[in-house]
């Protein structure tokens, strides 16, 4: 395993002292492992996302003002704890409640529902939205049902937005379940990742394959293939998420996101044939991220996740936030 | 070799139509190769980099408001032409003359240098910076003198913001050479990277070993040495850099970046550990930057960068910016 780390253990710990030194915008409760913006935020609700770590920049690099109040970090791949969120919780809620984003992972869903009744007992109001866009498979290994992968990010930069203008938790929520449930995603690996606590890889991908459908854990996808051209791949995840919902008519934001170890420099060659796919079946692309967004540690491979916005979502999705991994407007 | 890539002899022009496709905002000149900004440069200097690709988001990905107005992009690892830095430049002069910021290797040397014969020849101003911050080693493979890197970007973006300021040319190239001469980069290599068009690593690195002061395509660095934690590698960076220029007395401007294949959770432990050096070597960094800048494709590794500031170039680094890979204040 070639890692830049000091241990396994360390890693997550590591991380956090890195955020804090790097963006002194950002404050990191330690003890907690919590990420907090520094943005005042009395009088609105307050979003917090968590999920295990290894998925940089999701979900402290979206941290900040117009998104993120507060983000948990489990370890690598391992839930935050119910503790965690509460935490969070205390420190951000203005007042008008918090708004919990969760990935549809069991023990994500679990921990957030705990902390949830927690919060409750200290007087805070909550509410959730889970992300399950991930058109791969139903059921996975950590997972009922779908699993919830990048329109997780939608998710958070829209709601955050409309936070951001004072709506209310019962608005906000809306609008986070309607983003939610326009979002699609579906992703490619040519390699395993590494899990720094484990040395090696997680799964066994011939040098001739790849994993159609894989899981940001390494969860199996849909099949093995014999490793296809940036163009088939962009065909494979195209057709996978408009045979799902019909993404014609109207505005779609799309991310194309890279698992971590693949170069910017094939991302957008990628995206390339996403464009032109899309453009072939009458899909309008308004806006559009290419980069590293969610991650699998140092998997190659990608992942395309496309969102049926309205005009609503779309001018929410423009307002100014400033994050370390996403800024605009600021 | 497992890569996102229709063909290895397609990897740029189908990573440029992926630009054009994700940025409305960017024109790109297909013919020449060369991303350009849309922002109007009337009467104000325009900015030229380039070199070869795979080092993404360098150079592209710093096109835009404040920053370059033009991007010359090479083959993978090869030198821009003459021809492509001549259509750039006629394509982007506002009359105020032409920066050319050239990183030093030797064919990108003599392409800007030609170029900038060609430009005079058609009644274009042109003045140009070389940047040479690579520590490592005197003299490289593909280099007479050091090697350019990191600082390249702090070169782009503050010499950037006194051009959008309407300096004349001789003073943002005197803002551009201050900033070249006051900054030192080191990387370290886990692995070697893989060029399409070659099909397997460049360099064999054993499994237990890392390169220290490896350039950014592949070339040796000062040793070959035992696989070390992020702590000792942050060590042998900081070391490095600090030994060559006083660092202590004024603001510094700090970057981390990854080499491409290494994920942002392990940029950010070992970014801990350079903090927290800097800090016991008094040095103060005032701005920093953690995440991948200047890649060399998919080699696992990052490398350093301090920029010893005044506050003329903190003011000038804090000025707006509106690229797909740095923005702030727009």
């Amino acid at each position: 395993m070639k890692k830049l780390i000091n241990t396994p253990e360390s890693v997550l710990a590591d991380a956090l002292r890195g955020v804090e030194a790097a963006h002194p915008d950002l404050t990191v409760d330690h003890t907690n492992r919590v990420v907090i913006s520094g943005a005042p935020r009395d009088g609105r609700v307050a979003l917090i996302s968590g999920g295990g770590s290894g998925h940089e920049p999701l979900h402290s690099g979206f941290v900040g003002a117009g998104m993120l109040d507060a983000a948990c970090a489990g370890e690598v791949f391992t839930s935050p704890t119910p503790d965690q969120m509460l935490a969070a919780a205390t420190q951000v809620d203005g007042g008008a409640g918090v708004l919990f984003i969760v990935k549809n992972y069991t023990g994500d869903v679990l921990n957030f529902e705990m902390a949830a009744e927690l919060a409750g007992e200290q007087g805070i109001d909550t509410a959730s939205v889970v992300v399950a866009d991930d058109v791969a498979v139903q059921d996975s290994t950590f997972t009922a049902g779908r699993r919830g992968v990048g329109t997780t990010v939608f998710v958070e930069k829209i709601a955050g937005a409309a936070a951001a203008e004072g709506k209310s938790l019962a608005e906000v929520k809306a609008v986070a379940e309607k983003v939610s449930e326009s979002g699609r995603s579906m992703g490619i690996a040519l390699t395993s990742c590494t899990l720094p606590a484990v040395g090696k890889p997680s799964f066994e991908l011939p040098e001739d394959q790849m994993e159609v459908g894989v899981g940001i854990h390494g969860e199996p996808g849909r099949k093995r293939e014999q490793l296809a051209t940036a163009r088939e791949i962009a065909a494979e995840m195209v057709e996978a998420i408009t045979a799902d919902l019909d993404f014609t008519g109207g505005p779609v934001i799309a991310m194309l996101t890279g698992l971590g170890g693949s170069p910017l420099i094939e991302l957008y060659g990628v995206y390339a044939d996403v464009a032109d796919l899309l453009a072939e079946k009458g899909i309008t692309v308004a806006r559009s991220l290419v980069g590293d967004y969610i991650t699998s540690l140092d998997m190659a491979g990608c992942s395309l996740t496309l969102l049926r916005a309205d005009d609503e979502m779309l001018r929410l999705w423009d307002a100014p936030v400033n994050t370390t991994a996403l800024r605009w407007g600021c």
